[in-house]
């Protein structure tokens, strides 16, 4: 049997993560300081892509790049480093209603990502390419290549995820989501694909229903993440979100809002459930949900934390793994 | 009698210009700063137009916007003052091919232009609402909302306009042109109302081929324009062209480099030529056509050179008018 370490360094298994806003990228960004490209590749939720301003907005595909890469803006996790805003100033003075922060920088991308989804390739193309032009080496796969397009219901009527998210700054209440475009969609086959070959699956601490949410309704991803060792990372320490709307989501639908509640939304798919420290009091509600709970410090302050929260889920899921299958794939070196 | 002078300030006639180019922005602002918005209207050729960078780029709707608004570049006639380059740099950066400059306040009008475009409004219902948003208070309109697409005829093939004009500098020999589009396009309703409510068309100093060519092209432009008392300003002054490549295509074609070779080209469809003072020595030679020939210093150095060039061409207009017909619209008061 192989040790179980959290100083492991070298593992020979294929690890998808699945993930979406900031949390996602992050710990996509500690994988990638580990996990060489051949051995993890990221899913990344399109739901709440958009058109604005004439460009087709990818936001999670973005945050997860810029992270990547290593330019994103680092304090607010999302957006690039050292940006500027002439466009946006510019077209402000135009009469656009410049409520979503488009920098300089960032248009550039969005451009580029126009001119080759114009020119006929797939967003799945455009994704790869633009992460090959900033550097990225690990796989970045968009859910999908169709249109999915979270819509939020609220009492004042259906609306657009960023409409909801940035426009109205989450304040209206969530009653459920729709997900426009979806009985036309399907995960691409780089994505099946990936799932197939995969290993172990990992859900980034990101946004359980409009992150993680949209990449599990497309049909033919939640058999195949069943089949597999799967496990979450709760986005909800301490009864909060560290950012976006997941914990008011939870009360709003009359989910309790904790890592616990989490950990019952994905009951029946994953096989193991990271709490942060915080929480340790929590793990034997979730292991009586029927998935193995794990414990430690999830906040990933800066580079070196990000590396070392994705050191212990791997750590975790080698343990994990293991346990099911002798000589399991995530042997220690 | 009406008394015909320079220094005519009211004049009660419909104009149209056509336009296209720096010449054709500059001799546009020239007459909107004399004729008011119901009796002035600017044609503008769209053959220049193109896809770039996820934009669609109308360069000569652009430059006569820039110069109405009067935010233009005041060296090089066309982009914007006070521009910065944010975008294209760290487009360039990644791996974006930047022959044409566009800058960030260029790049905001382009993507208002592209969210409108992408809304279903019309290039012309477009163009009139970024004219409105800039301030531009005459009816600017595109000759056509359907593309049509200047191609330069090479010895190296066919080359799309904006490949030939900024890519290439102008440097293959122009065997010809060829307006792709052109069987499926039509000159707007607004277009073709224009011009059937003119009292006169001006033919701005613009490249005859690549700027006039393409206005006079669509189907209904060229009877319409005959039917009216029309002015043309010679772009070619001293045998050399101000700007642009007009002379080079002109020597290429076989035609004679000069303003007389202008007028040829468009005899039997203008009724006046203006010549520049420095080829006053060719107004019998333009007279030998079969039109006018009026002299005067047609070189636009600033604002008020425009204005006055402008007050030229108005008074040419009306001496010529009225000689026509008594008591022509173009009455000075």
């Amino acid at each position: 049997m192989a040790v179980i370490s959290h100083q492991v360094s070298v593992i020979s298994g294929k690890v998808v993560v699945l993930a979406g806003g900031v949390g996602g990228a992050k710990l996509a960004h500690g994988l990638a300081q580990i996990l060489p490209p051949d051995q993890l590749t990221i899913i990344v939720n399109t739901g709440d892509d958009f058109e604005h301003l004439g460009l087709t907005i990818c936001p999670d595909i973005d945050t997860v790049l810029y992270n990547l890469a290593e330019v994103n803006h680092p304090e607010q996790g999302w957006g690039r480093a050292d940006e500027s805003f002439h466009v946006l100033e510019e077209a402000k003075r135009l009469g656009h209603d410049a409520w979503f922060l488009l920098g300089d920088k960032d248009i550039a991308l969005h451009l580029l990502r126009r001119e080759m989804l114009d020119a006929g390739l797939s967003l799945t193309e455009v994704t790869l390419e633009l992460a090959r032009r900033l550097g990225v080496i690990h796989p970045v796969l968009p859910m999908s290549d169709q249109p999915v397009r979270t819509v939020i219901l609220t009492p004042e009527g259906p609306m657009p995820f960023q409409e909801y998210f940035v426009h109205r700054r989450t304040k209206p209440v969530m009653l459920g989501t729709r997900l426009e475009g979806l009985a036309q969609a399907r995960a691409t086959e780089a994505v099946r694909r990936a799932l197939d070959e995969a290993d172990a699956v990992v859900f980034a601490p990101s946004n359980p229903f409009v992150s993680i949410g949209p990449i599990l309704a497309l049909p033919g991803v939640r058999e195949r993440i069943a089949a597999k060792p799967t496990l979450a990372v709760s986005p909800i320490i301490g009864g909060q979100a560290l950012k976006g709307p997941a914990a008011k989501m939870m009360a709003e639908q009359g989910l309790e809002v904790s890592a616990v509640g989490v950990a019952r939304h994905y009951a029946g798919l994953v096989d193991g459930f990271v709490l942060d420290a915080a929480d340790a009091g929590l793990a034997e509600a979730v292991e009586a949900l029927g998935m193995r709970a794990f414990v430690t410090d999830t906040i990933m302050r800066d580079k070196a934390g990000r590396k070392r929260v994705a050191r212990e889920v791997l750590g975790f899921l080698c343990a994990f793994i293991e346990e099911d299958e002798e000589g399991g794939v995530f042997s220690v070196q």
